[in-house]
C-alpha cells in the first residue's frame, strides 16, 4: 500500500510526499525490507550485540537507534553526484540475532548471518554493535574475497591482545584479524586515532602488523585532500574493508558511543575523507560502537545514518564505474 | 526466518530465548505484522499525526515510540490472568499516512484507514498521536456499531468548542462526537480530571453532553475498587469505547505528553482501572498523546504500552466469555 | 494589543483563543504585569537568589522556569469552584533583585522588596529561590500582621542552627524566625518530612520552638482528609504563612530541586492538602527550592505553579468569604 | 525601577551589575520592550510558529528559548568592533500571534505583523519559529524596498515545490518568494548546505532560480575569507535578507532543531561568515528553526542568540557607515 | 585531615559542617573506607558487574552511581528512631572486581569476595550490579548461615531457568538457588510482583519452589500494614536475606534501571514496608539494577541511596535488641 | 588488594586488565590516593567550590565529575610521546574543602591548602570550581615561584573588577592577581577569548595590565602551529602557570559549563595549543568552570579530563628534559 520510489528498476525509500517520514517501520533510509524484493545488491544489517565492550555498554540498541536516526535521508547524495538507491537494489537486511552471553557463540552467528549475504551476492553496510563484530564480519568477507585492505576509523587502534584473558573483545578484532590472516598487510590504516595508550608497545605491535595511523591531528595539519591522497595510495586496487568506529569523530558529534575520546574528526572531515575513497574496491563496511542511552536529539545516531550512507553511495559508485 | 510463538494457531511475538528483545522491527510487543497473518482478530495501529495540538507538539512520533518501548511485553498477562496472543491473533498493523497540513484531509484518511480494518473485523487498538485521531476513529467505530458508550481517561475534558475558530483539535474530540450522535450520552465518563478550566461553563456544557466525571483525586478518595464499581454500572452492556490520554497520569509517570497538568493518577492506578473493565463490550480503544520530545528513559512509552497490553488483555477476555 | 481576558474588572490572562499559550513573554499564568493594573491584590514574585544552598545550587532560575512552566493554568479552578483572577486582580509582579555574594546584603534586599508589595496592600505569592529567603519574607508579613501561624511543607525541617558558622542559610530560616519572635508558635506545622536527620536533637530543637511534624509517611498512613483536619485544628484564625518546598515532594515528581529525599508526597496529595485549608486566613506564602538544571520536561516547573495556582485559589476564596 | 544601560540616548540591556542576568523578564539581550522606548530602530521579535514543518515539530517554543539564551550577551561586540545597543535604538518586539492551524492565515497575519514594524520605520531581527516564516517576512520586506538580494544559511535549499500538495512549508519559501518576485534573482545564495536531496532535480530547479551554492564542504577546502569575499561579490550594494536557519550548523553545535544533517558548520565559521558581511546594506534578517525540545543546555538557543547578536551589530555598522 | 563525626567509638560520615557535603570522596554516605577502621560490623560493597542483564545494561556503573547520590544521607533516622553509624561500624568495603566477559569466573569472584567480609565478621549491603549477583551473595551467606529466608522486592520473578541456554542470568538467580537448596522454602516471598511472564508455568514453577506473591497491586489494596504483618509472620524468627531490585518501584520512581515495568510500587511504600522489617534477624541484603545512563538528576540513585540506608538502619536495629 | 601498574618505581592506575575500569573509587585516572605514596611529585587536587560564579552555578561538582570522567584515561600518552605516571609519581591529592557561604574566608582556605602541596614540593594540577580559585592558587604558586607568566585559556578576559561590589569573583582573578604582583605583566595571554564584552574599556584595562589576546577565530585562522609559536616567544623560560577556563572551547565540545558563548575553540585545538608548550617551565595549571549539572554523557568531563591529562604530560616532559 506504501508508495515507493522506484527507479532503474529498483525499489526504493517510501514517497516521503504520501507518507510522512516519521510513519511507517524504522527500515534504513526507509527502504524496503529483504523480503520485499527479489535480489539485494546492498544489504544494511544490524548486528545487535556488544557483549565485547569494555567500558559503557549499550551498543545493542545501536541498530534500531541508527535506522530511527536514518528517516531524514533522501536519495539523491549531491556530495558523490550518485542516487546510490537507483544504482542498487538497497534493502534493510534486518538483525542477525547473536547470542548475548557467549561471545564465542554470538561471533560464529554473525559470522554466518553475514556469509549467508554474502553467498547470495549481496554486500554488507552493517551498523554494530560493538566493534567485535568486526572480526566476523572480516572472516566472512575474507572467505570470499581472500585477505583485504582494511580502513579503520577510530579512536583507538583495536589491536590490543586481550581484556580479562579473554582474547574477543571490541579492544582487539584487527590483531585477531591479522592473526587469522584474513588481511592484506601491506595495506591497513587507522584514521583519526587518538587517546592515551597502555605503552609505546602499542604502537609498536601495531605497526608490526602493518598498520599505518593518520591521527585525528593529522587531519587538522594536513587537511582532508592530503590525508585522501595518501590513503588512495596505500590502498590502490585491493578489496577494501571500511570500518567506521563512530568514536573517530569527537564526542561533541557523537556522545553516544563507550569509549568517549576528547580531541576527535568533526563529522564533515569523517564524511569528506569517505568521500574521498570513491572508486576503490570496497568489499565490505560497518559502523559501530553507538550506543543510544548516551546520544542526545538523535546526533550520534544522525551522524552514523549519514556514514552509512556515504558508504552505501560508494558502493554505488563502483557499480557506475564498472 | 526469525522463531515466533505460536499458541492456539496465532501466532505471537518472536521467541525472546533465540532472539534478543532488543533485536528486529519495532512492532507492537514484537508481534507479527498484518501480512504475516491470514486474518487478524485485533490489530495495534499507529496514527503518527498531531497537526490538533494546542500546546506541545510531536505526538507524530508516538507510535514507533510506544512500539520500541513495548519490547519486554511478555504473553502472559497474569493480573488478568490471560494470554492475549494466544486467545487472539494480534498483530501489528502499521501506521496509518494522514496529511499533516491539513486538518480536515488528516482525520479522513484516518477514518478511512480505521474504518478498512474494522471493515474486515479486527479490532482496533490505535496508538496516537494527538487527541484529535479520536474523532475519526469514533466515527469509524459508530458507523459499524452505532453510538457507543465512552471512557475517556484523561486530565482534560476534551469537550471545548473551537481553538483560534478551528473546530476540530485536540481539544475536541468529544463534543464533536456528541454532535455527531456518535456516543451513547447515557454512558459517558471522563476519568482523571484534573486541572484549571477556562470557566464553570466548561462543566456545565460537558455535563449536558451527558458526561460523568471521577476526578483523579476522587480515585485518591473512593480507591480504585468504588470508583470501578460506578463505571461498570454507567456502562452496562453497551459497545464500549476506552479512550486514554496518557495525561491522565502524573507528569511524573508521564512526562512525555504536550498538556502535563500536575496531580494526576499514578500507573498502577490507571492499570487497575482499566483491569476493572474485564467482561465489557469493548469495540474500540485508544492511546494517545505520547510526545517522545519530552519523554525520559521510556517511562512514558513503557506506561503507554502496559496500558496498550491490558486493553488487548480485555479484548481477549472478551473472546473467552464469548 | 494582545487581548486579555476580564472579568468582575479584574484583568486577567492572555485570551489563550486568539494569541497561542507559547507566545508571549513569560509573566505567571500570562498575567498581566503589576505596572499594566492600577491596584494588585495579590502579585505573583520571583526572588532568584539560592545564594544559602547547601546541596545543589541553581534555584537562581527557579522562578523564570516556573513562569514559563505556568502558560497552561487556565482562569477557573474546579478543585476549589473559583476563578482567582476574576476574584482578585493577581498580576506578575516581576523579580526582586538580591545580591548573590552576599547573603545578609541579599535578604535584606529581598525584605524590602517583599515589603513594599506589602505597604501597597498587596498580598505576596513568592517563587524561589532556595528556603533561605522565607526568612525576609517571614520578616515582612510579621512587620504587617504580627507573629504569623506556619505551615511549613517540606522534606526537612529548615530549623537547623548554622553551617559553616552562616546562621542565615536554606537549614536555618525557621529556627531564625521563632528567635526574631516572626513565628505564633502555638500553631507551627511540617507536612512531609522525611529522610535522615543529624540526630535525634534536631527533632528536640524542633519540638521546642513549637513545631509538630505530620511525616510524609503520615500522610500515606492517615490520609489527606484526617491531616486536614488536625492541621486545621492547630492553625484556627491565625493569620497563616504558607512555605511551600517543592522537595517536600518525591523526586519523581520534583527532580527539580537541590535535596531531594525519596519517600516524599505525590503531587496529589500536595495539592488536595493545600485546598484543605480553604477559607483559613492566609497573609503570604512561597513555594520555593525548584532547581531548573535537574528539572525535565518541566515536571518540576509544572508542579510548582500547580502548587502557586491553588494558594492563589486560597486568597480568592478569602475574598469571596469576607 | 530596573537600571538599564544608557547610551547615545538610547536605551540598552538591564545593568547586570545591579540586577543578575537571570532576574527578570527574558527580553532578548535583557533589551527594554518596544512599549518603553519611543522608536525603535532594530526589534527582535519572535514568530512562535511551526504550522510548516516536515520533520520534527516544536519551533513555537523557539522565540522564549533563544531569549532565555541571550541573557550573557553584553553591550560591546569586539569582534565588530561596535556597541551595537549604543549605535542603535534595539528593542525586544514581542511576539507576533499567528494561527497555529492554518496556514494561509498564520502566514497572512506574521506579514501584516512584520509590516507594521517596518511601516514605523523598524528594522526586524525575527526569531522563528519555522523556515516558512521567511516567506511572509520577505513579503513585508519586497514590499517596502522591492526584490532583495537573499544570504540563506541553511543545511537544506528550500527551493522545493509541495509537500502533500501544500505548498506553503519550511521546504519552499524561497521558492515561492522567487515566483512571487521577492528575491533579486542575481543575488541569492545558499551557505551550508550539504545532505541527501530528492533527486538532481532538486539542484537543476534551485540553479534555475538564480541561486548559488556554497557547500559546508566548501567553506571547510576554501575558508571563511575566500567564501566571505565570494558572496561580498555577487551581492554588492543590493538591499539584502540575510536568513538563518540554524541547521547550517552541524547537529554537534545545534541538536535542539527539527531536520538535522551531519557534516554542518561550525558555529565560529558561521559567525566569522556572518561579520564578513559588514556594511553590506541589510534590510531584514531572521534566525529560525531552533526546536527547544531537543535542544541540551541551551547549546543550540547560545548559537542562535549569538547569531542574532552579530546580525544586529551588522546593522548597527550600517548606522555607522551612514 | 577530614573530620568525622564519631559516636560510641564508631567512626563515622565526614563532618558535613566542616567539609562540603559534595568534596571528598564518593563512599556511601561519606562513611570512612574499611582501611580507615579496625573492626567493621556492616560493609557497604559494590558489585559493578552486569553479564547476566537481557535486555538494558549499564549497572556495572551503579554502585558509584548510588555512592555518589548517598551524599546527603545523614547519620540519624527518624524512620527508625537509630543512629545506624552509631550502634555498628559501618564502613565502604569498595567494590569487588568481577570479570565482565565470562558469567562463571565472574560469579565466582563475586562469592570469593563476599565471603572474605562474611569470614571476618562483617555484614554486607550490596549495591549492584545486575541481579544475577544474588546468587553468589546466597551462595556466601548460605555457606555461612545454612539456607535463608528470603523477601524480594521485585517487578520479576527472577525464578526463570535459561536465556539463550544460559542457567546464570538476572532473571534465575532464586530458581538457581532454591535448586542449590540455600534457601529456607518455607519463608519465600516476593513482593511487587508485576507485569507480563512468558506463561502461567512461570507462576506454578515459582510457587512450586515455595514462593509467596505480593503484587504491587496488592500493596495498593491491602496497605503497607497489612502486607508487613503477612510478611513477618511468614518468615519469623528465620535468617532473612532481603534483595531489593530498584525496579519493584514504579519507572517514575526509577527511570535508571534495565527492565521496568509499569504499575509499580512508590517509593515511600518501599521504605514503609522495609521500616516494618525491624527486629528480623538480617543475614544480608542488597539492592540491584541500577542502570545510570537511564537515570535522571539521581532520583534512581537517591531511591537506592535511601533503601540501603533503611537496610543498615534495620541491621543497626538487630544489634540494639541484641 | 587492587592491582597496580607501577613504572619507574612510580605507582601509577589500578590495573585495568584485573580490575574493571568502572570500578572501584573515582580517584583521577584511577591514580593512587596521596596517603597510599611516599611522595608526590605532582598532585591532582579538586576545589568543589563555586562562590564566585555570575551565571549558572555547579561546579562545586566539579571535581568528582571530571575524575569519573577520567576512568578511561591510559598510562601512555602518545601525543607527547610520555608516559606520565612513569616519570613522575603522580596522585590524586583529594579535595580541598573551601566555605561556600564566605567568599573571603573560602579562599584563604584554598590559598592554605594548595601551599601545603607545594610546600611538600608538589605541583598541583587543580580541579575546579569556578574561575576564581585562580587568584588563591596563584598566590600559593607566586609566593614560591615570585611573579609567574600567565597562559589563560578562556572565552572571557576574567580581569574584570567587582561584581555587586564584590572585587572576588570569578570574572576577576586575574585583574586582582596582576594588582597584587603574581604576574609578571610581560607574559600574559588570553586564548579562545570572543564573545560579547561591556565595553571597549574592557579591552583596554586589559591591555594595560600586560595580557596579548589570541581570539577563537584567530585560533581559525592562523591555525595551531603559528599560534603556539608566538605564545612560546612571548613565555620564554618564565616560569608559567596555564589555567584552562572549559568555555574556551565551544558549548558544543563543553555543555557543561557556567557561562557558554558561541563560536569556540574545538578540542583538538586546545589539545594540541598545550602539547605546543612541550618543554615550558610550568609551575602550575588548573581546569576549571566544569558544571556537572549541564554536562551530557560526559563530553564536558572527558574534554576537561583529558585537558588535564595533557597539561600532567607537560609536566613530566619537563622532567625528562631535566
Amino acid at each position: 500500500m506504501t508508495q515507493r520510489v522506484v527507479e532503474n528498476g529498483n525499489i526504493g525509500p517510501i514517497d516521503a510526499s504520501l507518507t510522512p517520514r516519521w510513519a511507517g517501520p524504522s527500515t534504513f533510509a526507509l527502504l524496503p525490507r529483504i523480503d520485499e524484493v527479489e535480489h539485494a545488491d546492498v544489504a544494511v544489517i544490524g548486528v545487535p550485540w556488544d557483549t565485547g565492550v569494555s567500558y559503557r555498554p549499550g551498543t545493542r540498541f545501536g541498530p534500531n537507534h541508527v535506522r530511527q536516526s536514518s528517516r531524514l535521508l533522501r536519495p539523491y547524495n549531491p556530495a558523490q553526484d550518485v542516487s546510490p538507491f537507483a544504482e542498487l537494489q538497497v534493502v534493510d537486511g534486518g538483525d542477525i540475532a547473536a547470542n548475548p552471553f557467549h561471545i564465542g557463540e554470538g561471533i560464529e552467528q554473525i559470522d554466518a548471518g553475514a556469509s549467508a549475504f554474502l553467498d547470495r551476492g549481496t554486500k554488507l553496510l552493517t551498523i554494530g554493535g560493538d566493534h567485535t563484530i568486526a572480526l566476523p564480519l572480516l572472516r566472512a568477507v575474507a572467505r570470499k574475497h581472500g585477505p583485504v585492505a582494511l580502513l579503520h576509523f577510530d579512536a583507538h587502534l583495536d589491536t590490543w591482545d586481550t581484556y580479562f584473558h579473554e582474547p574477543l573483545t571490541h579492544g582487539t578484532p584487527f590483531r585477531r584479524a591479522v592473526e587469522e590472516g584474513l588481511l592484506d598487510t601491506e595495506a591497513l590504516c587507522h584514521v583519526g586515532t587518538r587517546g592515551p595508550l597502555y605503552g609505546i608497545k602499542d604502537l609498536k605491535d601495531d605497526k608490526r602488523f602493518g598498520f599505518g595511523i593518520v591521527t585525528s591531528s593529522d587531519v587538522y595539519y594536513q587537511g582532508v585532500r592530503e590525508v585522501v591522497a595518501k590513503l588512495r595510495d596505500r590502498i590502490g586496487n585491493r578489496p577494501l574493508y571500511v570500518s567506521v568506529d563512530i568514536d573517530c569523530m569527537d564526542p561533541a558529534y557523537t556522545p553516544g558511543t563507550g569509549t568517549p575520546e576528547a580531541g576527535g574528526l568533526e563529522s564533515r572531515e569523517l564524511l569528506e575523507l569517505l568521500r574521498g575513497l570513491a572508486g576503490l574496491n570496497i568489499v565490505g563496511a560497518d559502523i559501530v560502537e553507538v550506543a543510544p542511552a548516551y546520544d542526545h536529539a538523535e546526533i550520534t545516531g544522525i551522524a552514523a545514518a549519514h556514514v552509512a550512507y556515504d558508504l552505501i553511495s560508494l558502493y554505488a559508485r563502483q557499480g557506475i564505474k564498472a
